[in-house]
């Protein structure tokens, strides 16, 4: 690491950048906001994958892989989805290139356009839905419970890596249901898994609640959503649930016989969580010197380094190290053994840090005389000189240790940025001077809502499910009456 | 399943079609060319993605992911790739829609047209490329191991299901090195992990070699190819693995500081197997009943079915079952319990024979008597009535037994089916009436190989590497000398 990040608390939003590419996460490509997840990103990214793959599963999922590309006409049956969706969209129209006249290169052939342009799915509602009119017949096809992990584009005009771009990796959770009860039971079963996930795997932590109807899913009558705080007191949503009523069967005719023996429309969910999340984990736990990676999601969980002068040295530590390193993988525990010898020991602790690495092992040759080793743990940067006897156990506890603290962490910044206000003038001042959620009443309406967002940039991030908000109160800007608080924020 | 499937040797074709479309594995979806694999079929995909993924693993690969669209000038700037790629492609070239006049549908905004289409990936070589550049500046950023899991489309007019469709998913692996030597041994070692896998996993039998240069990859200096020969005759390559020279280095001008101080061109491979294994996996060992899976790929290994006329016997069957399914499950193995009670235990039978289901067992009450239960095989369709103390051992060995039939009946007839000949006559007597691989001299012409496929539709699948067939003879349709056999086939 030739040069230092920039700092947080001078340009949050370089910072970010910077850190991105600088610890190997990603990086834009050749093409407009496109990017390449480099293997060190793709590395987090199988770990959130797997993680959550087998959440799905044990709430009894399947995966299955629908077509990348579809037809035009299919958008314009759902009459919000159109609106929602798609507008900003990569649109095929043909299927051939051929050589230009003069040989040299080559350009799309005229003569093969399609009758019918393509899109590349922003979402895949109406070509599931599509699908499930051939797979539902009867009440004994129901439920259907079905997961796909896809790459989807959506064609944005400002970028950021992770956060926003054009293709972006996720998966989309897509039920079919007898009841609405039961799909509603499932949207929220499924944003309940979100949260856990956060909690237990990214450490965290999110407000469960649900959208207002502006801020709703194209074609859902609820959306569900986890929001999360990022360190700059922005909020990000990380994953939304939707119940989607009868709309996408209404569209694509998806009947079935029910018990009774009546022709009914079937019940529909969707959820989906995307590479946004590798975003929130990036900004939820990181620090000037780099990446923190909490340890269940980290690629390398600990890396040992050889400090030493002479090649006999060298030796003796890599011994060592090999001893320890077998005893930690025995434990489940990734290690990186770090004896290259093109960089010093002091860019090597750099570099780990940069990249995340929760627990940094160093010996030297004095540890080899000591029967030592310093343990450097990557969240609150302490060292630690401990005895090399019973490293493994130590290890282990401190990965608990630090996957606590940093959840721990982001809940106690967290709660001090959520702020109850009374008057507009206050709601705009938090949100100037502190960031963060602010809670506050709102009349209901979405012109009372817009007008917020225009006046502010702060929308409503949800009406929280995780504890109660209700209580009468007055709408900060319009005065009318209102129920309950609601949550606000300024976000990504 | 309401009617049997049809008979094999009456149309084969068919047989796969449909086999495919009613065991749940894929169906055609609503755009042409494009395939939806359902859940059967995408749990078949998991488990082959799993196993090939850790190998690539275990021989240093690690995963990324690059952009889905490329510009259309990249795929000029390699000659032979582009004739090779780019023509039969989807192109991108509008990224808005707008609502039409009358407000009722959608239509491509003509204002949103891109400067330069983008092409969505037959193969990635050019996106990677390019952005191997930014990653490789000295021989200490070499090699550079790196897959990628991805969709991709290729404009096909007849498709079929697994076999040949517009998109597919695959993995292709990337790579780059400082030497010839090492990109050639790394393009040999990606060949013999497909191989293993063929053989381990999938029970397939393949004959590896290199392709002629008319069958190259558009691109490659060698091709090295998995062949498998299913069972109408017809050979399917299976996996390809490329030594791509510095052709791509130079086209995207990737050097490197060698060791030496000098500036050099960087050494290639890249490497892939896609969902066509799917179909390769079907046609090497289902009969005239349905799938038959490989122990190792299938989603359920054992399927329990009750045998009952009241619910007092089911209640003591299920008992039974589920303390068998315990025992099995402990060892790692996936059993399904059907007491599912609007199907009859003989629907179930061909049901579970329909889709593969490795060992089927069977409880009635005269086997809760006798202490017994009735296993039977699917890949030999034989019963065996068995203690069902003891069972889960049964099992375990039983599902090693069939993986290792599979494989061995599938090679016995692969050996019987490659046929030496010496004259031009022989050669079509060979294809027409036996079918299958025919080893036959060749006079090394791309003249020679272009006829033989014109008069005969067989192609030259490859150079064999696995045996030797070096010596002389005569080419068996012009006479002229060779010195060496190669395999020809009709194929996929």
């Amino acid at each position: 690491m030739a040069k230092k990040l920039p700092k947080r608390s001078e340009d949050y939003s370089k910072w970010y950048n910077e850190l991105v590419v600088r610890a190997g996460l990603a990086e834009n490509s050749g093409v407009r906001g496109m990017m390449v997840i480099k293997p060190y990103g793709y590395a987090i990214w199988e770990k959130m994958q797997a993680q959550l793959d087998k959440m799905f599963k044990e709430t009894g999922h399947q995966n299955a892989y629908f077509p990348l590309l579809i037809p035009m006409s299919y958008f314009a049956k759902e009459a919000q989805h159109v609106e929602g969706f798609a507008k900003e969209a990569a649109v095929v129209t043909h299927y051939r290139l051929r050589t230009t006249a003069d040989g040299k290169g080559i350009e799309v052939d005229p003569a093969a356009k399609l009758e019918e342009p393509l899109i590349i799915r922003p979402t895949s509602e109406t070509i599931i839905w599509d699908t499930y009119r051939r797979w539902i017949q009867s009440y004994r096809d129901l439920p259907v419970l079905v997961n796909q992990w896809a790459n989807v584009m959506r064609w944005e005009m400002r970028t950021r890596l992770f956060l926003r771009t054009a293709e972006f990796l996720w998966q989309e959770g897509h039920t079919a249901h007898e009841t609405k009860d039961e799909a509603v039971r499932e949207a929220e079963q499924m944003i309940d898994v979100y949260a856990e996930f956060a909690r237990d795997y990214m450490a965290m932590p999110v407000i469960r609640g649900v959208k207002t109807p502006t801020e709703r899913f194209a074609g859902a009558e609820e959306t569900y959503t986890i929001e999360a705080l990022m360190q700059d007191g922005k909020a990000l949503q990380s994953g939304t649930s939707h119940f989607l009523g009868q709309n996408f069967a209404k569209a694509f005719d998806v009947k079935y016989l029910s018990r009774e023996g009546k022709l009914e429309y079937v019940w529909a969910t969707s959820w989906g969580v995307s590479t946004r999340l590798m975003g929130a984990l990036v900004m939820t736990h990181s620090d000037d010197n780099g990446l923190v990676l909490p340890p269940k999601l980290a690629p390398i969980q600990v890396v040992i380094i050889p400090i030493f002068r002479k090649a006999e040295q060298l030796e003796q530590i890599s011994a060592k190290a090999r001893e320890i390193m077998d005893k930690l993988r025995a434990k489940g525990i990734s290690v990186k053994y770090d004896d290259s010898d093109n960089y010093k020991p002091g860019w090597k602790f750099n570099e780990y840090e940069l990249k995340g690495v929760p627990v940094r092992i160093a010996i030297g040759p004095r540890d080899l005389e000591n029967g030592t080793v310093e343990v450097a743990r990557r969240d609150t940067l302490e060292k630690f000189v401990i005895p090399s006897e019973g490293i493994d156990l130590y290890v282990e506890n401190l990965l608990d240790k630090i996957q606590n603290n940093l959840y721990e962490r982001a809940l106690a910044y967290r709660n001090e940025h959520i702020t109850s206000v009374d008057s507009f003038e206050e709601f705009k001042d938090v949100l100037e001077n502190k960031g963060g959620f602010v809670l506050a009443h709102w009349d209901g309406t979405a012109e009372t809502e817009a007008k917020i967002k225009e006046l502010t940039k702060a929308t409503i991030r949800c009406i929280p499910l995780d504890f109660d908000t209700s209580e009468e109160g007055k709408d900060i800007l319009t005065g009318k009456p209102s129920k309950r608080r609601v949550l606000f924020a300024k976000a990504y």
